[in-house]
């Protein structure tokens, strides 16, 4: 049987509900859309006590296969006001998957000002605890007094104070697996500011050994993991180990890709780039004890993730990513990897996603508020978060609301969400994706900067979105997107996939049917977000990115808002004609 | 001929159309609503170039009539995101009818950071002045400066810096009748915000004589003027010279209408009534040198402005009224009417609504960044919006923002303008008007505190409502509402309004005409609101209103969801089977 937990934070209850394997197939993204959609009210308030946030393993959570320990975070975002799944790996899903727990649904809202955690034991009981004394604490801190309480090795998913203050970028921190520290994030959409609004801090798993998934045929699932295993290990996503996301820094700067102050779309110099590319990266983890080729979830072979230090050897982040380094740095002026790390730290501490952050700070140093590239000045700003002033909950509330708020012309956002280091000018597949895909700007629900490409015109680019939107919907509900491009580009290797999944849930599946479920969950989030009030006009891109050119590139984005309106139209009528 | 001007903030250009009096029908509300619903993308930004902002005078402007000289204000509301009309009195309808000017309409918005006004001149010529040096300047150095350029007895429209910085609930502020200064305003809906994104300071008249109306027949309309003259000199609405809207702060306070901390359904005591009841009111008037029975418009008989002077005898404005003493003073624990007055005079200077300033410092009282009733902090908050530090702005910027920004629960806004004074579970249908209007929460456009009602049951309320906004589509397009109040409720006297609209524009209109003129200006305004976003759905109070017993009334606001949908939509659907 697997779990799943419903936590009503308002009456305290911890309910428990027992699905036959075979009757608990969807997993992570897919589990997650599915109960927002049934059980939330779209018009509800996000922060208000109608929404509800649920917690879900990866399908292949359990299978003991690499990269399947991933964690979804589902809910209705403040940030968007639309749905939302926003995922991570680290420790927790391995952590949940240990218990055969499936899902963690938290609900309701409490009406006093008393705060609780989540606490699984080590034999999986399932417990509220009192964590008042922790409501003003930021994630590192936590971490460690938890694990003072609990003994070395917790797994940890929960919030700072940006959470708890319900800012609108506050992220989901969860404990990686080298570190043990909240370095790893759920980070977008606002999902803290709804745990926050709850009254939960997160959820506090104990280190233990736990039990076996219960595979209705075992030798069935040890042939198909032996064959997921080959697939992996030969491929040459393996190479990601040594640099991770940043050996994406140097090629997409000079595509025109990583944004620029702001998303001006000027070029970014060679000069610039050394100072936040991969050389630079790996001199800095020569020099000051850093490492690379490391696991953020227990057991995986691609190790993409890396531990980054200040100059004083001290651990600054774990890891330390291409999108943190493309918002709070060449966004915001700044080409200077220790400050980025530092910024970084700063934000898994208290919080906050740094993809909107570095997306906020760019608004408002545009805004005038803050000067371009002025590093003193922007930790000051972070400051201020951590003050919570008025400065700092406009820097905490996000791109959006900053952009509105000092009346700023160019605002990167989509539907409420700042965009990731893609400028949909140069990358036209990805801004198919920001303008199209039920998240708002998301670099990995659709991500098509793959090589190749003409990235520069839009030829073929929804078509190639559209493909890795299906594609998206179902890693996301299954494993790790880098794992996945182990699996996702041939027939022979979806069906190794496939057969994973099979002999876990004892299904028959096709590769059809497979990617059918990446289909109906995005067709599920369609719906919430039209039930929501979205219409199919609203899937575009802020305006001036269809007029004015980017420098880097010479191009302005051009997907044509019919096009885009009929795509998402597409899915809503899928949707009318199933139901 | 009657004239159209549409000014060009981008292009500076200002073309006139001249369009015969048969043809130019439509004033007020209706013209605006009209051009608003036809040439503004419901879709567009509010403080964007596709957003419009128009000025247009009421049908019976120039024929002579008191009360005819209303000026309304048609946008896209920043504030709202739907369609908003905000009217006035004061002397700017006066100054554009003098040269059978119907409206003035302002496009587009200007790239650059030159700011202009409009210019009417003696002769009626219409020009685009530079008006750099004034853009930072409030309303009331401003009229002083424009009197001693122009000559005394100027009339403006126009912003303060508050519609500068285009913050949220920035009002227009006009000129009065009897002081000259800018003490009046068509203070909702952030139209001002609007002027502001075009870099318009307002529209400044010269005085002069001007020229008469076009009748199409001078004796029919001279019969019809005199018989208008004859109901509304001998309707008890002249009664209202004596204390004007003030009068209804004693019985609303009692009722449990008038609002309190926050609209939180305490009830207000009879020591506390006394302090900013109409006999303080009177006796302050008389012992600081005030005034009452002041005409705000030229000619008006009913006369229910006033002139309030501090204790050293100086004006703070013309004039106090309920709203800005319910919202700015009981709302906020605040019993001092020369400080609630002292609120109006910044706020009118500045140009913000006074009550959005007062709901909103209500939240922020309700937040904990305002203690209750703390004149120093509210005198500080607002000095901090003339400084537009960062917390001035959130003060500037309403209600709705301000409770987001604080996570507050009880934010008293419809549609996202906040809640004039009437507490709806204590004036039911008020409170009906508030959810099912095409405007928000606003008292005007379907006023029902009349006595003779059960206010407190919902009992026939929609009823009441539905024919109140009916009657305000029509008078907000002809004529002020307290003058209406001599004619609206017995056919007789309708018959009267009709005979002049037809003897000013050689009509054959019969009193359904004219109140069908009002119905297609509510059907056109909620079409605007729907092809903006709005659902049906969206026409209901903030949750708790249904929830939380007032104390003062021991009742809950208990309008059916379902009934107020099927209202709008039965407006919707009426305009799509006519066009």
């Amino acid at each position: 049987m697997l779990k799943i937990y419903r936590v009503n934070s308002r009456t305290k209850q911890v309910t428990l509900e027992e699905r036959k394997v075979e009757e608990c197939i969807l997993g992570g993204r897919a589990f997650a859309s599915d109960v927002i959609l049934k059980e939330v009210n779209p018009l509800c308030d996000p922060l208000g006590s109608e929404n509800k946030i649920v917690f879900a393993t990866s399908m292949l959570a359990g299978s003991g296969a690499p990269t399947a320990l991933r964690l979804s975070v589902g809910t209705k975002s403040p940030l968007t006001n639309g749905i939302k799944e926003s995922n991570s790996g680290g420790t927790v899903a391995a952590g949940l998957a240990k218990h055969n727990i499936r899902a963690i649904i938290v609900e309701d809202k409490p009406e006093d000002d008393n705060w609780h955690y989540i606490k699984i034991d080590k034999d999986g009981n399932v417990t509220l605890e009192n964590g008042n004394e922790f409501k003003e604490m930021n994630t590192y801190e936590f971490v460690l007094l938890m694990n003072a309480k609990y003994g070395e090795g917790v797994a940890f998913a929960g919030i700072g104070n940006a959470g708890a203050r319900m800012y609108k970028s506050a992220s989901l921190q969860v404990t990686d697996n080298t570190t043990g520290l909240p370095a790893r994030a759920a980070a977008r959409g606002g999902v803290g500011a709804v745990l926050g609004s709850k009254h939960i801090k997160g959820i506090v798993i104990e280190k233990t050994k736990g039990v076996k998934f219960p595979f209705p045929d075992k030798k069935a699932h040890a042939e198909a993991k032996k064959a997921f295993m080959d697939v992996i290990m030969n491929s040459p996503v393996c190479g990601m180990s040594m640099t991770g996301t940043i050996a994406n820094i140097d090629p997409h700067a000079l595509n025109g890709t990583l944004p620029n102050r702001n998303f001006s779309g000027e070029p970014i110099s060679g000069a610039q780039v050394d100072k936040i590319g991969v050389k630079k990266f790996l001199s800095d983890i020569k020099e000051n004890g850093g490492k690379t080729g490391l696991a953020c979830q227990p057991g995986c072979v691609i190790r993409c993730s890396n531990i980054y230090n200040g100059k004083d050897g001290n651990m600054l982040t774990a890891s330390l990513e291409y999108e943190t380094i493309g918002l709070c740095g060449s966004n915001i002026d700044i080409y200077d990897l220790e400050f980025i790390a530092k910024m970084d730290h700063l934000c898994d501490d208290i919080g906050v996603d740094t993809i909107e952050l570095g997306a906020t700070i760019g608004v408002l140093m545009e805004a005038g508020k803050i000067p371009w590239g002025d590093k003193e000045a922007v930790l000051k700003a972070i400051e201020e978060m951590y003050n919570d002033t008025e400065f700092g909950k406009i820097v905490g509330n996000g791109t959006k609301d900053a952009g509105e708020f000092y009346n700023v012309k160019r605002v990167p956002v989509v539907r409420g969400q700042g965009m990731p280091a893609y400028d949909p000018r140069a990358v036209k597949g990805m801004g198919v994706t920001y303008a199209t895909n039920p998240m708002g700007a998301d670099h990995t629900s659709g991500a098509t900067a793959f090589p190749g490409i003409n990235h520069h015109s839009i030829e073929g680019q929804l078509e190639i979105s559209a493909s890795q939107q299906v594609a998206s919907a179902v890693f996301d509900s299954t494993m790790c997107m880098f794992g996945w491009y182990a699996f996702g580009f041939e027939e022979e290797t979806l069906q190794v996939v496939v057969n994973l999944i099979n002999a876990m849930y004892g299904l028959e599946w096709s590769i059809e049917d497979m990617m059918n479920l990446g289909k109906e969950t995005l067709a599920k989030e369609y719906m919430f977000n039209d039930l929501a009030g979205f219409k199919p006009e609203d899937y575009k891109l802020p305006k001036y990115f269809y007029e004015e050119n980017s420098k880097a590139t010479g191009t302005v984005f051009d997907l044509d808002d019919e096009v885009a309106k009929a795509y998402v139209g597409s899915y809503l009528s899928s949707m009318s004609t199933t139901n």
